[in-house]
């Protein structure tokens, strides 16, 4: 007998994959299914045992729950229309949480321009399996494959904040920011609607398993290699103050880490004014290029990007 | 505080049904949820703990997780047009245990036209949250809530057969039959589009909570009542042997009992024809009054019936 903890929830959830049926093109590599043309559907699952840092409030915990599945829905340009929360909560939870819970859920649905619509509640370990479905409304759905050489990268808004906040807690430095940026990613919902209606972003994918495994996945889905200019990585002053304090060296906040709800996407350089016109915000990081693989270039030198420990 | 336990599941359903949207009319009473016109979004969790009776296969419980929600699309008239699979597996669980789950949920997705499209695994006690999704294509969803007096009563099969499947491992009855009832339910989502597409169904319900439960919640949710008609009942043989075998009165096992799987719904009398010209199996157990409560008539004797125990 092989036990699943010997697999590795990875490998795991890979060999699921083989169940999941390809309708067109779009399958099991991305963020989200297409179904019926329009229709995006996500699900994850969040869990008191794994997301549920010090700090953390319950209502946080729902917001963080939703946000995850709502940022997928975001990362293939999807508008929101629903979500439905299976929560599997231990009998001795004090009621007040739960309602915490929900209400962070409903709280992050409605920042996502939508509600709950459904859901059940069984006795369980405090888990939170969130389904979020969304609409293309006739666009199309960005994907991890359609990358090219000669496209831009680029990430939606400042990086390592959230990688911050788990460094904050595990070596006890006062910094909210960071906290808060972890316990309340913002999924860019609206960002990711403007992206696929812009006609010039050839990929995207959302940064909850970090910048690392995002560049990675997308050299790998589109066949290409990205550098990516360590100086050009946005980030707020305190993510500074947190690596020097940590004694964790910047580039792995930005890049090894996960838990991150910024959209990373790929678009035709020549048509970046299409995206400034819109008003959606965003920094370059890097370039698209043929060399298959994810380097970093800092002060001169590459280096090769690997997968993040998240 | 106040401990969840203490509340009990039902009622902190309840409580948190103030936190889903209604949209239209079809809100958190009904089997399903409707949005964008034509959507239609349920999602059921199922347990180790709960949900996975004494002789029953990983395959049989993968099943299980996907025949409860595409029910609730059938009991809609929805056509399922995707299914996700959010699981929390042990870490020690044998990797095959694991598979034959996927593959459970997998050929009960593809009985019911559909696929997997989507899902997530984490570590936990043996958990699946599976959110089924369905397209009215235009029909008009059956609600619980549209009954009128004068509308038959019917269901689209037999009764009991999970019910005596429970009574026969309890009490160590030899009914493979009854077993399999229990183990395998069929979603009748066929059945459900037949029937809403027939413009003469006014509410619809599935008997996962047992026979009681769903006539007590159509007449609570159309503000009727419904007299049920013992001798109608429709079952097999085993039903009735497992019954005298264990000694549970044969009403008990037909009205008291969940884990049935079949659809009820009221019609109106007058167009019957329509549902046998569409070739649709059903019994009609009893008609619609206002009496506001359902009443079991046998042998000429009315009894109250009371909402299941399941």
């Amino acid at each position: 007998m092989v036990q699943i903890g010997d697999i590795g929830e990875r490998q795991l959830i890979e060999d699921f994959k083989s169940f999941i049926r390809q309708e067109g093109r779009v399958g099991p590599g991305d963020d989200a299914a297409v179904i019926e043309k329009d229709i995006v559907v996500t699900t994850d699952v969040v869990t008191f045992d794994r997301h549920f840092p010090a700090g953390m409030s319950y209502e946080q915990f729902g917001w963080y729950a939703a946000a995850v599945n709502f940022s997928d829905l975001a990362a293939m340009g999807a508008r929101p229309i629903g979500f439905t929360a299976a929560l599997a909560l231990p009998p001795t939870l004090d009621s007040q949480a739960a309602y915490d819970i929900m209400s962070g859920i409903d709280q992050c649905a409605e920042f996502c321009g939508t509600g709950i619509i459904g859901g059940d509640t069984k006795e369980g370990p405090g888990i939170v399996a969130g389904t979020a479905i969304g609409s293309m409304d006739g666009r199309k759905p960005m994907l991890r494959s359609e990358a090219v050489p000669g496209d831009i990268v680029a990430v939606t808004g400042p990086l390592g904040g959230p990688a911050a906040g788990f460094a904050a807690i595990d070596n006890d430095i006062d910094c909210r920011e960071a906290k808060d940026a972890l316990y309340m990613p913002i999924p860019r919902v609206e960002q990711g609607m403007i992206l696929s209606s812009s006609g010039i972003v050839s990929s995207c994918i959302d940064l909850s398993d970090g910048l690392g495994t995002a560049l990675n996945t997308i050299c790998q889905s589109s066949k290409v290699g990205i550098d990516v200019e360590f100086s050009f990585l946005p980030h707020e002053g305190y993510v500074e103050e947190v690596s020097e304090k940590a004694g964790i060296p910047l580039e792995k906040l930005l890049i090894g880490w996960g838990g991150e709800y910024e959209l990373m996407f790929t678009a035709d350089p020549s048509r970046l004014n299409v995206l400034y016109d819109d008003g959606v915000e965003f920094s370059i990081i890097g370039v698209v290029n043929d060399s298959g693989v994810p380097e970093l270039v800092r002060e001169g030198k590459r280096s090769r990007i690997d997968y993040g420990e998240y």
